[in-house]
């Protein structure tokens, strides 16, 4: 990385979210000025065993801490905010940049993780710019989301502006009134915008992206419906679907108890800002729902992708110390599930139902939309900045290399477009774009007691195949055993006797013995 | 399960395939006399590590041994005939009935387990009535599916026939010209059927499964747009596609190479047996492929699951000695994901793309139908058989309840149908239907040792969440050690030095020894 002292150049290092929804971490590097573009975390898949969150590999930004100017947050997600209190333990970042509602909850993350005096937490309004070193100045532009308060960026380099969708999807009735600043973006293209790195989620769904708004007149009906106490789960992050679902529940009478820390923490966030506008009698403790008619309660809770220790799936599985299912309950699932998650939440889904549960989920009920952008809106994003390279973000290869055919078919040549990995340089000079190498990637997997390295991991995944034999046989310095050894076997499966296998293993250690020492 | 001297009783245990999709095993049981229907098996699911093969729980067979007169069975897929190898290893079978490709199929995997010797296979023609013991009759009615010679079966019993739908969607195109035979159905209708039991797979699914013809002009406009190599995976056992597949290869010119053990041997039984028909010279050796142009050949595999031991699998990952991905191939998928595997077939697709590859997968190409019916077909099947009984099989809980609302709306009262688990012993009378108690269920895991029990799943999930940390202490018998202690660690996480950890270790175990022989 020797400083290029001919064509000025901006390199751009996405360290996390390329073939892969989830850890967006992405680096704006220009004459020795790093700028960081929000810091994600994943959630292990199946085969980490004992991992509870996956890092992309920071090496690079390790090596070079004291590039570090600043950062800037598009908006208030894990996988955009998740991993910031893990790199703050490792390397310093001067200043943040972000929305108010990100930054609240990354106030809490840093609290609760001590590093809250390590940086310093800036909220920023729409249409604001800040500057980061001599070659940075962002600003930021309000778009939609499935969360509050999200922002487009105009980051301004010397060699252009380079925008950042962020995560959008163009809602045109957004819960919040807070339209996307489709005109600040026409502007930029009017401008000109050197390149573009747009968030590629749903490149492979046609059409448009329905309206958060489209649940409401869905989940009114559900919620009529609903003869006896009602259990509704979503995301806690879909602010705007939490709106939604609270303001139903005045409608129809229900007080809410909220269960799950995370469904609580977002709520008194998104009230203190007023992103969430509720009288506060319409909450009630839990232990008090109890004693309220059934049809006026309604319970608010974490567990929509069926996950292990989230209230709807301890709920599921009779394990919830407050609250069984009783015949009459409706559960409504406001929620599409992961594809990794698919099992985890029809199972639940069926559990509940056994217990006597009206289930209300699936894609049939129109009570969720997605909060990304399909082709059409993809369309029309690349049509007002009409940007000079395209770079597809935050998609697995397959939505990459589709919303890169969507740009090509706009007009953007082939070679004025890269689809790159996690890790890859793109080096971007005012007529050229390239991939110019490879630095650090991967990931970093962290369990309770720290980081897990690739090795722990592969002896983790063969104990789990086979199980482990261990034989413990003390020798005396010429060879002889000193006690009968002693055999322990775990997770191993045997076709005969224990004992007889304790027996097999300890003659063999004899014979081997004997034939090694005479 | 005391004989019952009042009101004649017939009973049916579903030992598997409830509450699930997998591992279909039903017991019919009247008089002391057993008819087994179906032994199929499962595939583990993420946390059955090093699990091959799931099969129901058998001890109520295994106890019950001298009453089975005999099995019959409804078609060829694993999860109607894989679990018969296995059981005939605790019990005796004494005569199994089913359709030829079944047979040939159950022939093979009883030869390999050496159990050819412990049963009697007979092949049954359409509308052929076989007897089993004094107390029942069954007659064979062809049906349509994704495998060839599948069939619906009826069951005389001194109480009334009890009709059983196996796998099946109505096919008014079938493939292989051999339609469903309704007018048969249709007669039993007429004559009274005192219980259905019926395939609940997509009770969810609104409409009507396309018949698998439907494919055919797709598969052909993907073949025609190929211009270098083509590589297709689909279910080995979709014996229809692959016959369609193998049509289109002929049509385009291009010479097929087949991949995968299971690829090869339903492809041998199904061309011996007439299902499949083509010429020999269709045919080429993967070596001699590989000297033929680019658009003279087609790679037949298996891996449309994203198996990773799979064809397909290995191919994306670089990993097959033979076949590497080169731009300009087509690699198609006909085969949707089953759920818990979308991840695994994702993940195929985005590294085949990455070499390369012009992939063709998902629900917008129309390559690929299913083989269950749809809501229609199931109202269809319900009025055909006017049952008086009712028991939706095959399906999760979800689909098993839809499916039930289904025969309601159609006049059955709701009690006369039970929503049934594993294990449940349903009770039918002349007038009655009922859940009389239940017989040992679950799983029985067979990894390659054989039976891995569930303490012996604990450990091994255990070791992989943690760890395991082992310590070899010889010691005198008066408590001191003899030696320095060993101390290994397999997949734990360390935050501080390995040496220092075992010197703590150490440390520890001394302290220990001091305190106790103190
Ligand atoms: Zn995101
Ligand atoms: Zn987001
Ligand atoms: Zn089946
Ligand atoms: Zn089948």
């Amino acid at each position: 990385m020797a400083k290029n002292t001919q064509t000025p150049t901006l390199k751009i290092l996405p360290l996390g979210g390329l073939h892969e929804i989830g850890k967006n971490t992405c680096v704006f590097e220009y004459d020795d000025e790093i700028l960081l573009l929000d810091a994600g975390l994943a959630f292990p898949t199946d085969d980490m065993h004992g991992v509870n969150v996956v890092l992309p590999d920071m090496t690079y930004l390790r090596e070079n801490r004291e590039k570090i100017k600043g950062m800037v947050v598009t908006h208030g997600h894990e996988d955009h905010i998740g991993g910031i209190a893990y790199h703050l333990k490792q390397f310093d970042i001067p200043i943040i940049y972000g929305p108010r509602l990100a930054m609240a909850l990354l106030r809490d993350k840093l609290e609760e993780a001590g590093m809250l005096e390590r940086t310093n937490l800036q909220t920023v309004s729409p249409r604001e710019m800040v500057r980061l070193g001599k070659s940075f100045v962002v600003e930021f532009i309000r778009n939609t989301h499935s969360i509050a308060d999200s922002y487009c960026l105009a980051i301004h380099t010397p060699l252009g502006v380079v925008m950042h969708s962020g995560d959008f999807k163009i809602d045109h009735t957004p819960i919040d009134g807070e339209f996307f600043d489709l005109q600040k973006v026409a502007e930029y293209g009017e401008k000109g915008v050197l390149c573009l790195l747009s968030d590629s989620t749903n490149a492979e769904v046609p059409g448009i992206t329905p309206s958060e708004a489209s649940v409401i007149p869905n989940l009114d009906r559900v919620f009529s419906q609903a003869e006896g106490r009602l259990m509704v789960t979503t995301f806690a992050s879909s602010v705007h679907r939490v709106n939604i679902i609270l303001s139903l529940a005045q409608k129809h009478q229900r007080k809410v108890a909220v269960v799950g820390r995370s469904m609580l923490n977002v709520i008194a966030h998104a009230r203190k800002l007023g992103y969430i506008k509720c009288p506060d009698n319409l909450f009630v403790p839990l232990k008090a729902a109890r004693n309220l008619p059934d049809q006026q309660q309604l319970i608010l809770t974490t567990g929509s992708q069926g996950e292990p220790l989230a209230a709807m799936t301890r709920i599921s599985k009779g394990e919830h110390p407050q609250i069984k299912i009783r015949q009459g309950d409706t559960v409504v699932f406001s929620a599409n599930p992961i594809p990794g998650n698919t099992i985890a939440v029809v199972n639940t889904i069926d559990r509940l139902m056994m217990q006597g549960a009206n289930v209300i989920y699936g894609k049939h009920q129109g009570i969720h939309v997605s909060g990304h952008a399909s082709q059409e809106e993809h369309k029309m994003l690349l049509a007002l900045t009409r940007p000079k390279f395209f770079v597809p973000v935050h998609g697995e290869h397959r939505m990459l290399v589709k919303h890169s055919q969507m740009a090509q078919a706009q007009g953007i040549p082939s070679e004025n477009i890269v689809i790159v990995n996690n890790g890859d340089v793109i080096e971007l000079t005012g007529d050229r774009i390239r991939v110019a190498g490879q630095v650090p990637s991967g990931i970093e997997l962290v369990d309770q007691a720290g980081i897990v390295h690739e090795s722990t991991m592969a002896e983790r995944q063969q104990m789990a195949e086979d199980g482990l034999v261990t034989v413990a046989a003390a020798l005396s310095k010429t060879g002889t055993l000193l006690a009968y050894p002693e055999v322990h076997c775990r997770g191993v499966v045997m076709t005969i006797q224990p004992k007889l296998l304790e027996e097999l293993i300890v003659r063999t250690i004899e014979n081997f013995l004997t034939e090694r020492w005479s």
